[in-house]
């Protein structure tokens, strides 16, 4: 009978359409089994006696897992990532709990399993990638694609199907804590670096998720969750730009809401956003997810639903698909405003038809147990790219010519000296987990930068002096430094974050800084190491710019990495010591004072003069600065003088290494805006390439700027592209411009159509 | 000839109403002369061999005044208030320049004389008022009044007709200089304190000028001048109450633009806000006026304009009326744009009309030679008012019983310990004009707080230390005031501002803070001070809050001032001494921390939790805090349950005095509204009364509380009153809030129109 049974219902069939078999499977569901297809579940961790997941109490219990298998499940939430599971044990847990869900619903469809994904797959023993603001400093979109598709493999593989990543917030405000988690001050860096990613997962055929949509990073006073003051200008023009581009180019599959409320209204409950724009405007057809507890969080903490059905209504009727991490408002509170007529069951229907048809593309109608392997999670070939990744992120700020170094005597001091775990970020496994697993052990090899410089300069009398405290709470700490640098050639005084959530630590979420004075007294230890007169190459490990004013002039180099994961401390010793060429650049401006934030490089004139302000804007370094052990010199530029609203000009520079050592510029391109119907920034990025050279070897870098690369949004709130002079500037960084020219747009005012173009082709001729 | 001309001149007529008289005037116009009513100009200074007003020189030499009059002049600007003229001579300056205009234009009409008035007649020798943060700290709109309108009688009787003032930003960030210029940070306080003011000028015959319209409060990183992130929710909310009230129950007669733009569109050309908002919605008559430069930003700082003629084309087809402080858009180069058709006659036209207008309602076309009477600037009833409003100002913050003072051997220490000029602003002459004339004289009989306290404590031992240094750059300046602490019984330390312009000071116009740290080295002597252990009064001269965690704690007692002005040193020894009942309120609150900036009392509950952030928002003193000499009990709340979304609703509490000292409460009215269509702040002010009770005496305090008091944007941008439940909080800060209860609106949601009721009446039975 059964069998019968199933030769009549097409949705089986894979010979079919996806929306034919998901039209057929939706018109067979109850009002139940549609909402149990938007729901996530956190389900009890893999490892006997372990602690459940961490529920924040005042959410209340999900129901039992019995019970809400019976009606299908559409998630199931990081099997792998919420306790320190053995990769065999979390596959062999996934694949238990797949079962159950597939054998207790009617239709036997089983879950979406996801994790997270933001620095490689987020559990126990698996490779820990650099964080994404590394990835913005390596200004390399293909390494961080191959990165991606090595990642996703990885995850596919476990029976993961959908990542938690990238982040494309735009950093606004350095203060707020998730700042390591974005890919930089700039929207076009953010785009095209994030985009890349997002090609890489979904190639491997993971679902890329695209988060936080839209205005996380710009909360007031960077504040974790506050409000977003902004306007739709800004919104439409430096928040929505990456998501624009990592839907277009990147074809992710699913977005996730931003917990923020904009000028009022939170995103969970935006509909204008999550229909108006994400699907009727750009076409989007994947899910969208909800940020862990948003839907509640419109009942808890927005205040715009009076219970968890209101807050479900809304959020399903703004276009938010999926409740996560566990079910509480789509369960039966939304089945119940279904049943009283105050959600259209279309509201309903349109929402599971996305997951179901997400679903059936992943083969998950198609009847059939997917293969697990999760053996190794961190082979040689990853680790591999773990290092390249490092190695061009790191950022070599300023050097007096103590590096390479040449010192026989080396003192590595400072809270982050010998701690391996200062290599890694906030959305790690060991870093994320720390407060609740606080003796496990990292589960990856990672070294500590007096490891590896021990290992990377074998002759060399090297001291180091640390304990981790990176508030410096002891005078102890001070001393033992000062007397290291006393008795070395040179010190390498590794400063910065210890990444954690909420509360447990100085960077990551929840982690929100005051002021960009670096965290404790390490301010006070830097200016007694330096005060030695030893030599000090300063290396700061952080998630956010801290400010270098009275620290970067003292010193005699400065090298800034961003988490740089597992692989970080090589890559840094190899720096330190030559062995490998430094090529990163700032994805976020240096500030010279801890004040005066939010605040970044995309400012306009207005308020950027210390004329009208006591308070200077202007960064310690720029974004996009970094320095290689060459130098290199700009030639021979060459700008179409027009072009019409809707055509290309070519941009194109001739690019020299003056030096006598090889070395990678990142050759970058500005635009400007000198008069437009609404205030613009001085200048922005518009195209970059990374150039190796020899010495005395010359590359022109030719760059193809389409009009639209200058649009804007007007004062009617139209993406236009405007017709009049821009001027254009190359050179090594936002503020080192040795190259300046401009073209005509000319022609009519033109509106931005769908048919956009996002990018900027650049072509490197030897 | 001219006699019979003069005949059929129906514009010369006073008999016919203003309309007629105005369009038969600019009938007989040409476009220079139209224009030329558009401009003010500064003209030399009044007295020999001073130096000319400070024109900043990138905007270039204006044309000569001969040149300009003869088409006419709009306005004369600040004849009083740019030089250390004495008053009479500024008469007699003024009257010689008013007939050379009227002489020099063919239909003899004088300028419209404006001058500064933030803290009384911003001219030498005249009365120095507190600063607008202490008027708000008064919560007495009453006496604001009445001061108003002294100022505003001695202005006239000088031969001023426009007063550039009230303020009426918001505060939404302490880092920004002109923190001291506002009433505070909640709209309604700015409001109704705001409108008082403007009642005052205006029925004593003084234009008041509304500014800056709209939204400079909220720049980025509280940097004077940088662009305003917000937006249209926030703007109408928060930044826009104020200016409604003043409009519709004040009168003012002028409004002038804020420098900022807001999304990118700078207000001096934002035609919805000063045309479609302020004309078209708020049917506003009067005229706009510039701030000074700001049509001349327009191309040189926000680069919407190519030239000074398409600044002159964007900001007079905006709505703006008149060009300030001297003509280079408006002159030349707005007639030729005219001439070309560029600009339409009708927009030179509206504002022409506009201007004449007013000048018709002054006078100033009725051909007679004003009186200018302008010889006491200082008298005895000004400085009476000055003293009642810089006593009911004094915010007592903290006081462990060591106030009032009983110490018979007195420590006044710290910068400020013996400092005059400390007592008043930056828009005050002495401190406005302190870079320029660095040895003038206050031009007042300005006390310091150690004059005062020896004044008003004859037997008490009292060493004085302090040098005025607010940055305390010498080590001595410690010692120094440790030495005197140490010897004295109490210690009385003066902390705070130096008050100045663009760089001349640590609080005022251009004088941004990058955070709220004490200025220079004060918290260091705070504590070193504190160490000895001697009972501590902290006495603030600020411009802004301070974050005071660390010092508030440790100190016997804190009493917060805002420059309280000429007379702000007896009333604050007064209220140490125990002679003057402490019963100002906060009208910002204090912070805690230095960093975390912005952020005000009108949080959501968004992001105002320690459990999502690791930067706690909570203040150190709540809005609206303040002690007195005794305590009040709050008893008996009656609510009307109910009431429709278009009614009314009282709400009763009686206040008792449990204290055996007589005193004044500020009871205040907030209220709430948990679930709303968009996120709302956790309360806010609706209402307060200033309640004087003798021991034991009580008063039933009766608020009426309109429904649109409710009322916020919407979703869709219309303001709206929602059905629902209010809540409704009851007490003596907002965050001491003993009484809570509700009230339901019921009915169908409202759209706010033109009649919406703005104010909540208050009534106080004994």
């Amino acid at each position: 009978m059964a069998e019968t049974l199933r030769t009549h219902e097409s949705w089986r069939d894979p010979r079919l359409p996806v929306a034919e078999r998901v039209a057929d499977l939706l018109d067979r569901m109850t009002i139940e089994e549609k909402a149990g297809q938007l729901i996530g579940y956190w389900a009890e961790s893999a490892r006997e006696g372990e602690e459940v997941a961490p529920l924040p109490d005042d959410f209340g219990e999900p129901p039992p897992l019995e019970e809400v298998l019976q009606h299908g499940l559409g998630q199931l939430t990081r099997v792998f990532g919420t306790a320190p599971v053995r990769p065999a044990d979390g596959a062999a847990r996934l694949r238990e709990l797949q079962a159950r869900v597939t054998a207790a619903n009617r239709f036997g469809i089983p879950a979406i399993a996801h994790e997270e994904c933001l620095t490689g797959f987020m559990t126990w023993t698996a490779t820990v990638f650099p964080c994404p603001l590394a990835w913005g400093a390596s200004f390399d979109p293909e390494l961080v694609e191959e990165m991606a598709g090595a990642v996703a493999a990885t995850m596919r593989r476990a029976g993961v199907h959908q990542g938690l990543a990238p982040v494309l917030d735009v950093t606004r405000d350095y203060r707020w804590g998730r700042t390591e988690e974005t890919i930089g001050e700039d929207p076009y860096l953010v785009g095209v670096v994030g985009t890349a990613y997002v090609r890489g997962l979904e190639r491997a055929g993971l679902v890329a998720t695209l988060k936080h949509f839209a205005g996380y990073s710009a909360s007031r006073g960077g504040r974790n969750m506050a409000p977003v003051p902004m306007g739709p200008r800004e919104f439409a023009d430096v928040i929505l730009e990456p998501f624009v581009l990592a839907l277009r180019e990147g074809g992710a599959r699913a977005v996730m809401n931003s917990y923020a409320d904009v000028d009022g209204v939170p995103m969970a409950a935006n509909e204008r956003l999550l229909t108006g724009l994400l699907r009727e405007e750009l076409g989007f057809t994947g899910i969208v997810v909800a940020d862990y507890f948003a839907i509640s969080f419109l009942e808890d903490m927005h205040g715009v639903a009076g219970s968890p059905g209101e807050a479900a209504a809304l959020a399903l009727r703004a276009g938010l698909d999926v409740e996560l991490p566990t079910v509480r408002c789509y369960g039966a509170p939304l089945v119940e405003q279904v049943r009283r007529g105050t959600v259209p069951e279309e509201h309903l229907d349109r929402a599971v038809a996305r997951v179901l048809a997400l679903k059936c593309e992943l083969g998950l109608l198609d009847d059939r147990v997917e293969e697990t392997d999760a053996a190794d999670l961190d082979p040689p070939e990853l680790r591999h790219l773990a290092r390249r990744l490092a190695e061009e992120s790191v950022v070599l700020l300023a050097n007096d010519g103590v590096l390479p170094l040449r010192a026989r005597r080396l003192a590595v001091a400072g809270p982050l000296a010998d701690d391996a775990r200062a290599m890694m970020g906030c959305y790690t496994f060991p870093n994320h987990m720390a407060a609740r697993y606080p003796d496990l052990p990292i589960g990856v090899e990672v070294s500590s930068l007096a490891e590896a410089l021990r290992a990377e300069l074998p002759g060399v009398e090297l001291t180091a002096t640390a304990d981790g405290d990176v508030m410096v709470s002891d005078d102890g700490d001070i001393e033992a430094a000062v007397a290291a640098a006393r008795g070395a050639d040179v010190c390498v005084l590794a400063l910065g974050d210890r990444a954690g959530m909420f509360g447990h630590g100085t960077s990551g979420e929840g982690c929100d800084a005051e002021t960009l004075a670096l965290p404790g007294r390490q301010r006070a230890l830097a200016e007694a190491v330096l005060a030695t007169g030893t030599p000090t190459v300063v290396v700061l490990l952080t998630g956010r710019p801290y400010a270098l004013g009275g620290i970067a002039d003292r010193a005699a180099a400065v090298v800034q990495t961003f988490f740089p994961g597992e692989e970080g401390a090589p890559a840094i010793a190899g720096v330190l010591s030559g062995r490998v060429e430094p090529s990163g650049r700032l994805p976020v401006s240096v500030p010279r004072h801890p004040g005066g934030q939010p605040g970044t490089y995309l400012r306009p004139r207005t308020g950027a003069s210390s004329r009208w302000s006591a308070v200077d804007p202007e960064p310690l370094f720029a974004f996009g600065h970094g320095l290689t052990w060459t130098r290199f010199g700009y030639e021979d530029l060459r700008v179409d003088p027009s072009a019409p609203t809707d055509g290309t000009v070519e941009v194109a520079v001739t690019v020299r290494n003056l030096g006598d050592r090889p070395g990678t510029e990142v050759v970058q391109l500005y635009l400007s805006d000198p008069v437009a119907s609404v205030v613009r920034p001085v200048r922005q990025l518009a195209g970059w390439a990374r150039v190796r050279l020899a010495p005395d070897a010359t590359a022109r870098v030719t760059f193809s700027v389409h009009a639209d690369r200058t649009a804007f949004t007007g004062t009617d709130l139209r993406r236009i592209v405007e017709p009049g002079t821009i001027e254009v500037a190359v050179g090594s960084s936002s503020e080192d411009l040795p190259l300046r020219g401009e073209f005509v747009l000319t022609g009519a005012e033109r509106v931005l159509g769908a048919g956009r173009v996002l990018t900027v082709p650049v072509t490197v001729t030897p």
